[in-house]
């Protein structure tokens, strides 16, 4: 039998996350106050506990994983990597396609692979309620997952329109003891301020961030911090175990590397996952095609500015230098709401900006089309994001058979789609339509941002 | 690290099944005919293949796995066994207890393990289409997922008040291709007579067999076949890969042997699957406890009598000796739709006579209490079905602590229950009640059967 999946021991799950700031060509440019400074710590000290500001300044390439953390990793990882043979041979390509298969942890994504440390440096800092938004419901899922193993209070605002297209999610994380809103609500000023304005709003991260870090600075007792499931350093930190096991795998497997590495990228944490450590490599002179894919209904990489932008809608946030399409952007009701974030991590911007990584956009309608050939050859149901990037796998796996060439393809199956079927019964039905966003659209989106100070012209590398 | 995950890899995976019918102390009665003669295997050729027929009658002790079906099984094959570690120390019970992890599986049950097997030898006997029934919705995408990797067509029956509660099943099924309709529907006789008596009936596995093995006798061409998903010998072999495995893994966590095996039973196919390998080492003389969990709403196994009688509503199937509780039974709606099954498989009715297992009963609200504790302990949301078997577990442990024993509890993870959160939310909402069968109600629906054959009284053996 061809041996098609490649599975590591729970001793093989990293000692050691890989903080990439370490590496990168051009120094990080600052996260801004308002005034046009750059912040300090102690400025982020109501918002997010002292171990994880930490973590977010930090530049060591290696930061210790707490043996506890790990513990509790292996309730599901290490993750397999499987060959995606049954696809390959559909596709009839010389291509070889591996994914790292993130969907099976109990939230069903890659999303506590932060959700699970976050919830246990802010315990050990003495902290009892943790605020989150959440917009597919992805991080919301994994964060009531990992309050709920840790004994901490949970409170989740969730994107409306995802609220309303998928009401189980709440249901999961009312399982485990969370609470979860729908954003905007009324149990915030920013949330009744935005209703007020516009009552019927499907709602956007930007918001539901605001409301979130409100409800946790307003808690006088001081016991309660906001969490993040993506953009921050120390989110996309705790996801490179995903890449760094991978490694290890694809060794397994016979292979010296890889020559092409996808992720789908909403605020990027999935992508930074898998391509971290690779993109480690390719500063060192390897040599790997990396995409980052997002959607074209959000196309903040293939379309926005490189420029300092506030990460939530109520401005909040400090200024992050990043791509972006401005902090106020509502993105189209697609189902793949994780994707629905105006800008991208600075630390994944960054890469752009260096040319180590290059995006690429695909509509809704190729990326369900994808979705459902990996359903009928692989035999899974993948999460609306997660399409995404098999879109791109596809298309690089026909250009390797249109050149000839035995690539090698990984790619981060970031989550599965058993709560999304909604999406996929509206796609089947031919109820939904390409969205293409227009120039003016996305220019009058960026008004907002232009009085921020600019971020430097950086050097962009060939790699 | 303390170990919590064993896995096997892809070459461990069976190369036969175990056939427990060759090992039990008295032989089967055999299958019936509506004139009180047993069948002949011709009788079932318009109903399923040839090779699957051969498989039915078989007292071959093992039966080899085709080396392309074990390659099909691979794609989540073997699956884990693991230590529910936190519910232990949650329970703080000296019992050791592992679960073997059903639901990873990508239609997310153990029922693909006899949906390709199945799938495969239909096509192998040149069959194109297939027609099946489904209760709570996993058989139907267990056998959606199998076509779709065979390509052959498929039709599913899926019974009115499942496919009223899960919608989702059925996007799921059309992801994978099948076409997938309410039961009783009016495509068939059957259900346009019973929808002309009870337009409003939830249905009933029972009626969804009969519109099924019709919609497959009527096709003229004779490339349709019926497959169920339960209950028979061949469907219960194909499962028994799900104990193999288990044994095998215990001993890498380096137990002897379990004293407790439990799994919830509909039809019986799961716990056929993970104990009918313990209940031949029992045959042979190993002292193990071994309860097969029924729902109080469905209590055939606990509250009916062992009988022949009919596998469907229609009276379509051969007379079979089951513990039964009238082929027109149609139980209380509850979220456990695989539980709802009025009889049970033969070969484990037969266990039971001969006292080598012990059937026990939960109430639905006790289940959800075990499946909260569950998904806030180890972390996953069960299956409405396999909450009955964690409430039986719970119950085994806290007995284990009482007694101050360090027993080794085994029970089979049937399924998860991401799309049954509907059932979750009602029981979280306080929405669902105990429900009580009373004798008369039981008496009057076992009226059917009274004129029927009489099984032969049966030695219970002393284990």
């Amino acid at each position: 039998m061809k041996i098609k999946k490649f599975l590591l021991s729970e001793s093989d799950i990293p000692k050691q996350w890989y903080n990439i700031a370490a590496d990168l060509p051009s120094p990080m440019q600052p996260p801004m106050g308002p005034d046009g400074n750059p912040i300090k710590p102690e400025m982020l000290s109501p918002v997010f506990p002292d171990n994880l500001i930490e973590q977010e300044m930090s530049r060591e390439r290696w930061i210790d994983i707490p043996p506890e953390v790990r513990e509790l990793l292996a309730i599901w990882r290490p993750t397999p990597l499987i060959r995606a043979s049954r696809l390959e041979a559909h596709l009839k390509t010389p291509a070889r396609i591996y994914y790292k298969d993130e969907s099976v942890s109990p939230a069903g994504s890659h999303k506590p692979n932060s959700a699970v440390p976050q919830a246990w440096y802010n315990k050990k800092f003495g902290i009892k309620k943790l605020t989150t938004e959440t917009g597919a419901g992805q991080w919301g899922s994994a964060l009531a997952f990992a309050t709920s193993l840790l004994g901490l209070e949970c409170k989740v605002f969730m994107v409306r329109i995802s609220f309303d297209q998928k009401p189980f999610r709440k249901t999961l994380m009312q399982v485990w003891g969370a609470k979860c809103i729908a954003s905007p609500s009324s149990e915030t000023r920013t949330g009744r301020e935005i209703l007020k304005k516009m009552p019927d709003t499907p709602g956007s991260l930007g918001i539901a961030i605001s409301e979130a870090i409100e409800e946790a600075v307003s808690d006088k007792t001081g016991k309660t911090r906001y969490t993040l499931g993506s953009v921050l350093n120390h989110v996309l930190l705790h996801q490179t175990i995903i890449g760094l096991e991978a490694k290890k795998q694809l060794t397994l497997a016979g292979e010296k590397k890889p020559d092409v590495v996808i992720g789908c990228a909403g605020g990027g944490s999935n992508f930074a996952g898998i391509s971290f450590p690779f993109v480690c490599d390719k500063i060192h002179g390897g040599k790997i095609e990396i995409y980052p894919v997002e959607s074209t209904t959000c196309p903040k990489m293939t379309r926005g500015p490189f420029a300092y932008d506030h990460g939530d809608t109520a401005r909040m946030t400090p200024l992050l230098p990043m791509y972006t399409l401005g902090h106020t952007f509502i993105p189209p009701p697609i189902h793949a709401g994780g994707l629905r974030y105006h800008g991208m991590a600075p630390l994944v911007s960054q890469c752009i900006v260096e040319g180590l990584i290059t995006p690429r956009s695909y509509d809704q309608l190729k990326c369900y089309d994808a979705a459902l050939v990996w359903a009928r050859t692989e035999g899974t149901v993948c999460a609306p994001e997660t399409s995404h990037a098999i879109a791109c796998v596809i298309d690089e796996a026909n250009k390797a058979k249109k050149e000839g060439k035995e690539k090698v393809i990984l790619f981060n199956y970031s989550g599965h789609g058993l709560l999304d079927l909604a999406g996929y019964e509206k796609y089947m039905a031919g109820h939904l339509k390409e969205i293409r966003l227009s120039d003016s659209e996305l220019c009058e989106s960026l008004e907002v941002i232009k009085d921020f100070p600019k971020v430097k012209k950086a050097r962009t590398g060939k790699w």
